[in-house]
């Protein structure tokens, strides 16, 4: 007998498997290593910047007061009495009617409080010494970039949960991280289900096919942030599988399991979360692909059961897993962004069911234009290498057209957003209208 | 006496430098570490997909010419001769009136034409044999996927260049990429220049500040695809500064230095351009930041001087140097993507050179927002962090206002685009108009 089972819709899914986030620790790596990882701790000026008052041109140090009446037909001279390089100070404090030649970022010397920018001085010599003549008054404060002005001491740099881009490493950098306290990554297993399955180096044989999911899922992990682990392919013997899993789940902070979730004599699954003693949140969701997406946990430690099917392992894991990856390393926007786009290409296919299309985002004219992929069939693996969106259409539709409003989800993106946003979206889409 | 420099035209520059651009070789690598890496090799189809004629659905695989007549008064009956699982296959002919239960991806057996979904018949025992009962006609192929149907044997599916994220991943597992042909990332070796630099861990002192340029770039060369090795920083010795510089530059595919490019008294790298016998392509650019950037070559080997001022290194190691890495990597667009978008706060300056604003790019009901980071200058530095696109604003105006049309350079962006598209968007942007 065939079981029956209640689908429940894609945001309340989203839900449940969201209330058993956690973030995870805090590891230290040298920063060359800290490109891509997410920042464990804030990130706090340890110092003002600049740290002191600095020039931001090349061009002379001088004290304000003495260039009172500086003007065209009555020039003031001032005798240079030294140089500061960039990362050298100038040790005696500057008299009256003198100037030090300074460079572009270095500190401005003990007396001084302008600076002259070098084209718009004359460099003379008189008295057999070194001099500039001014043909203008310079104000107080005039050129300086004082310490502090950017950036004060203790002030939050860049949250915990950020990604590390060059940016952030440059901030990091100037506050002397040589080692980054970054989010410890999750260790996600992978075991592939499937006795069709081909390991890639095994010839074709009749009826059984290479295994890609478990590749593919292998490059989410780790575009989500995470690092997987693949445990290879389930053994045809449930015993030995419920083994397989019962082990790896001990190693891990997630398992995924690609196949066996449907209900035909071969999807061993749902008895090994029985045996598991694991507790199964859904295992049925009112969207395509991914209708048979199974997500179980045990003492807080997710499982998820993704489908065999490519498409809707590679939906199903955006959509449930990422946002746990995420969470984990303490990123603030978990989810994937979820934006508004035009419709590139008619998607005529009836639609009962909440539909994620894996599509192709495109910018015309300042605008986002989304194109489902992979719809040729003629062309649909090497198309399905193109998608950087999924695009949601709502179930309830005779079919969508091009030019209609849709809501996109961006993979690629490392920016991210709420819960509440990525939930709110889809709703805004629902009320689409034509923009044909 | 200070030297005069012509600057040249930003596109000008782009184009000089890109004709020293070269694909570098070819290495194999694991399938699992190939995400984020460049296919070094066109992906070819070593089988058609799928590899054998196929069910798309749980059913029962028929000979359509047995349900000929069939209806809801006139059921047919079959007899249900036998299963196949997902990656087994049926080892005998079926016969006249005998049906075979088939799981979703498994292979149609021998005698068979077509398949009937599992919800379509009833399950039903007659003479002490299972059958189905069937209340409709089935025609020929209803229901099967067949071979070569999605790819063909030998066709390309992903070109050289590409980069590869999980679908290509899926792709390369499903044609038996155990090992796969990647573009080796050219050695991108970065020398700091500048007295005023501390290394990380190195206590702050008057008038120094640390050395974030490095860091920023290291993290840019492994953005863009490359290896970055660091040398660390310059001597304040010409002579040792000169044996640095030739030493790394033998060693690496690329070579660039932050800092002493301009025309101060500390700025080396014009005598070690010199001493090297290099040919200087450029070193002056009529842009901001980053006028003084230059690039020289020697024997078609590139050496980047980037500014020592952080903005102006961040934006010429992206205009400069990525597409030179990118080409590299076999990439068909090396080039940052360029796009419009609508300026998204105000910008006055007044500009008499074309600009590059770092900026966050947003999406506001489904149309692309450019906003400046980095101008409230209480927040400069981790504004910076949040930067992903840059901002062209052409020279010549007196400011531009929220709302006005610009190109924007997406800084994360993987799909990139071709020098000429590169170039051509800028000359659009030129013409733009308020959009208020």
């Amino acid at each position: 007998m065939v079981e029956i089972r209640k689908p429940i819709k894609v945001n309340e899914a989203i839900s449940r498997v969201f209330e058993f986030s956690i973030a995870g620790e805090v590891e230290h790596v040298p920063i060359e290593q800290s490109y891509g990882r997410f920042l464990g701790e804030d990130l706090i000026a340890d110092h003002p910047v600049p740290p002191f008052d600095r020039s931001p041109y090349d061009g002379f140090a001088v004290r304000s007061v003495d260039t009172v009446g500086g003007s065209r037909t009555n020039p003031i001279y001032l005798q240079v009495v030294g140089e500061i390089g960039a990362g050298s100070v100038f040790s005696n404090t500057v008299q009256e009617n003198e100037a030090v030649r300074i460079m572009t970022g270095a500190q401005i010397p003990e007396g001084c409080d302008a600076v002259v920018m070098l084209e718009v001085v004359k460099e003379v010599w008189m008295d057999n010494k070194p001099h500039i003549e001014l043909k203008r008054e310079v104000r107080e404060n005039d050129n300086i970039s004082f310490a502090g002005e950017d950036t004060k001491k203790g002030a939050i740099l860049t949250k915990k949960g950020t990604y590390i881009n060059p940016g952030v490493a440059a901030v990091l950098a100037t506050f002397g991280y040589k080692q980054v306290p970054v989010s410890r990554k999750p260790k996600v297993g992978i075991i592939a289900t499937g006795s069709e399955l081909l390991e890639l180096d095994e010839a074709l044989q009749p009826g059984k096919i290479r295994n890609s999911n478990a590749y593919m899922i292998y490059s989410q992990v780790m575009r989500a942030g995470g690092e997987p682990i693949y445990y290879g392919q389930f053994s045809d013997d449930l015993d030995t599988c419920f083994q397989q899993v019962q082990e790896a789940f001990r190693k891990v902070d997630i398992l995924i399991t690609t196949g066996g979730v449907s209900v035909g004599d071969y999807d061993f699954l749902p008895a090994i979360y029985e045996r598991l003693s694991a507790n199964v949140l859904f295992n049925k969701i009112a969207m395509r692909p991914g209708s048979v997406t199974t997500v179980a946990e045990k003492n807080g430690k997710l499982l998820f059961g993704l489908s065999g099917n490519p498409s809707a392992c590679y939906v199903g894991f955006e959509l449930f897993t990422r946002p746990i990856i995420r969470t984990y390393l303490h990123a603030f926007h978990p989810f994937l962004k979820k934006e508004k786009a035009i419709l590139g290409s008619d998607f005529k296919k009836a639609n009962p069911f909440d539909r994620f299309v894996r599509g192709h985002l495109s910018f015309q004219e300042g605008k986002l234009v989304a194109t489902p992929v992979g719809l040729d069939k003629s062309n649909v693996v090497s198309s399905l290498a193109e998608a950087n969106i999924l695009i949601l259409l709502p179930g309830g539709t005779r079919g969508y057209e091009q030019g209609m409003e849709v809501a996109v989800i961006l993979l690629e993106d490392q920016e991210g957003t709420t819960l509440d946003n990525f939930v709110q979206t889809e709703i805004n889409s629902r009320r689409s209208q034509r923009h044909g």
